[in-house]
């Protein structure tokens, strides 16, 4: 491939220029969930303008939503060839629990081959690789595609404000596939696409008994104990061995074909891989399922945060008046969040006891979204990541949830291809986020791969 | 009782420097949980020694212990009769939630007829009440009995360092009964006298899964959940009547005679007045038991506290690696806090799964403690309190835990009573805590004809 190598030189050449605009943007605190970094979410958004800007991109806009804005941008040059939406976000996780970070989560720090820093991985580091490979294949010739680029600022808090924002700009953002880099690999020597994710519904559930905290000596024994109450309901949500209880929970779950099964067999990760990414006792789930049926392509119900009456220090005598949780599903085809919403809703009205009040209050959802395994853009990704990593990438799915490859296929009508390249010890939502350099630079070359060679 | 009558009327007229005198003391955050507020809790020590002196006690020390300060001292005055021992606390519990209080809570203020501050009635208003009578007592002659002083600074963390310092200085101690005015009355024209109190058991239960905080995404179908392994733990630990489900957790509770089962029905206080108190939806409790019985003279079990994962605004999609509970047991005679740690070891071995990792610790431990019905110390404070409310007492028990009960029997054989002026809504360990001022000047009263009239 004489045509491409030029690209991949001035990658080369120029690797320590793309770590550094990575230090550049994991510097900006642009943490989507939390009221007082807003200003910080707005310098990330002007930061990638700014950048696109710098390639050649035209019509770029910060343009608002109902929350974060989107940054958009519209690349023409290849003329009459397809037009690939490049999806992104440049918002990030909160950083509690601060003091289990090794370094400053806002400035990265470089230990061995590893940059650590919140958003490193997910998904400041993605963007500013396929950024790098748009301004080498830029500087040795030009993009074989056209490109428009959507890149939000709500996706670490469920996307809530981009389907609307997306219905009504659906003209704008038209394109003939999306190449949706909020993806990762599962080694640095084991290249992967994804082709599925699984949806979110995302809950709080609010137990109250009394209506202040009592003294648990002089009211013990008189009126209910919220934290029980709701550990009661939880503890009726899910088996023991993690099936979910919830009543119709399974009625939509489409059943897994051989095939598929078959391919998720073919991911390298063993039980020992899991143990090891997690320091768990033993692996945990549903019965007849292996542990990648289960992340990757099974629906799954976890609480994501409990709070309840007094946990500092100490031997507070409390009863407290409140419980809450925050408890969310994973959701497969053709499971819809809305069904689960009502079956949560009928389960908690079969269980909660007179003694409290209580109310559910939905945060986040989304649908799960699984694409054609044989469009054009999958082709294209796989031929890319073939080309730098010198082996067939696996066709896989994540258990993750990324709102935006449902909405495409609803709203644009288009195929997503997730490519990106962290890698699951990432510690993605975790402290000591981190990328993985050499990994970071493939990535890279791969993308100058896709850019220059897609055939539509 | 023409004796008494210039003792009372000292005590009306200087009305306004008692108030005055709870409001120093209330300034004092004597918060002995928290770390933060140690040179507070030695201030609030220092404080009670300095008033015991303006009243002519002798021997005053503010004693070590291996936690917070014992206030002692001694009065002789009335050479051959018997000697009390005055027990209280000039501890206080901490003031969070601080935003539901309406006022400072170390700026005592009146609004109505209320006083309202961390402490007014839990207990620095008992005890300015009892050392305000004793000045009267002694400006209009003398006291009847002699008097020691045990005012500790760990009441609200469990006493952990009383016992062993009770022990090492029994004999400094020694007396013939004890007037423990940590107490309350049911209503302001309700007196009572308390002769029981409840014992505490108190642990924390951490548990844990993966060994960091995880995307629930990622990992959600791999490994357990550890907020919803101590919810299904929790769950089975009473059943939805709240009957404790703990193994062996009842064999030793003491049956409820007869007799005191008629007593405990005489409490004014009916289901109405204990849904007005709480504003709780509904009562609740075991089954075949009045709400005063199981409040009063029946076992408890109670989540304190429960923390696990996000519990702020939004919707962070993590699988957490750690949950942690509070929770403790309210203990009748003849239960002992080291059984029910054995019994709650006991049940978490054989429900919890080898997918988390679990640890129990013990916080407090108190014996519960009940005083005979017949001793001359309840006789005296039930003469008392029927002078000033003009009838006879409700002989009570209290759902509370008051360690010194059950110590003071053990170590210096010496009967209990418990006699104090707070009242049910006094919001105790709650937010916009309060003492009523009438009530308290009737405490005064009573304490006046307690130390004026008792008779050993």
């Amino acid at each position: 491939m004489p045509k491409i190598e030029p690209a991949l030189a001035y990658a080369r050449k120029n690797r320590e220029q793309a770590v550094e605009d990575l230090r550049q943007l994991i510097r900006i605190p642009s943490i989507s969930m939390t009221p007082e970094n807003q200003p910080d979410v707005l310098r990330g958004a002007e930061w990638v303008a700014q950048r696109l800007r710098t390639l050649g991109v035209e019509d770029i806009q910060i343009m608002p939503t109902a929350g974060h804005p989107v940054v958009y941008g519209h690349w023409r040059g290849a003329g009459q060839a397809p037009t690939i939406l490049v999806y992104g976000h440049y918002d990030v996780q909160p950083v509690d629990p601060l003091d289990l970070w090794k370094s400053d989560p806002f400035e990265a720090e470089q230990r061995g081959e590893n940059l650590y820093g919140r958003g490193a991985s997910d998904m400041k580091g993605q963007l500013i690789a396929l950024l790098q490979a748009f301004e080498a294949v830029g500087k040795a010739g030009k993009a074989a595609v056209n490109l428009k680029f959507l890149i939000e600022g709500e996706e670490e808090t469920g996307s809530p404000s981009l389907e609307a924002f997306l219905k009504a700009n659906a003209a704008l953002f038209a394109c003939d596939a999306c190449l949706n880099i909020d993806g990762s690999i599962l080694a640095p020597d084991e290249p992967m696409i994804v082709y599925g994710v699984r949806g979110l519904a995302y809950f709080e559930v609010h137990v109250q008994a009394a209506d202040h905290d009592l003294h648990s000596g002089m009211f013990g024994g008189a009126v209910d104990n919220p934290a029980i109450v709701l550990s009661r309901a939880i503890a009726g949500m899910r088996d023991p061995n993690g099936h979910v209880s919830l009543p119709g929970f399974y009625d939509d779950v489409q059943t897994l074909s051989a095939e598929e099964r078959q391919e998720l067999s073919r991911l390298p990760q063993g039980d020992d891989w899991w143990l090891g990414q997690t320091g768990a006792p033993s692996l945990f789930g549903e019965q007849g399922f292996s542990v990648n049926e289960r992340v990757l392509a099974r629906p799954t119900l976890d609480v994501n945060g409990f709070l309840s009456g007094f946990t500092g220090v100490g031997s507070k005598t409390v009863l407290p008046a409140r419980a809450m949780a925050k408890i969310s599903m994973r959701l497969v085809p053709d499971q819809v969040p809305s069904k689960v919403h009502q079956s949560l809703q009928t389960y908690l009205k079969k269980v909660m006891p007179p003694s409290v009040t209580w109310e559910v209050k939905q945060l986040a959802h989304s649908l799960p979204g699984v694409a054609a395994r044989d469009s054009a853009v999958i082709h294209a990704a796989s031929d890319a990541l073939e080309a730098v990593w010198g082996k067939r990438p696996i066709l896989g799915r994540t258990g993750g949830t990324i709102p935006i490859v449902a909405m495409i296929q609803d709203v644009l009508h288009s195929d997503s291809v997730l490519v990106g390249f962290g890698l699951p010890d990432d510690n993605l939502h975790s402290p000591n986020e981190k990328i993985h350099l050499p990994t970071f630079h493939r990535g890279v070359e791969a993308f100058i791969h896709f850019l220059s060679e897609y055939r539509g």
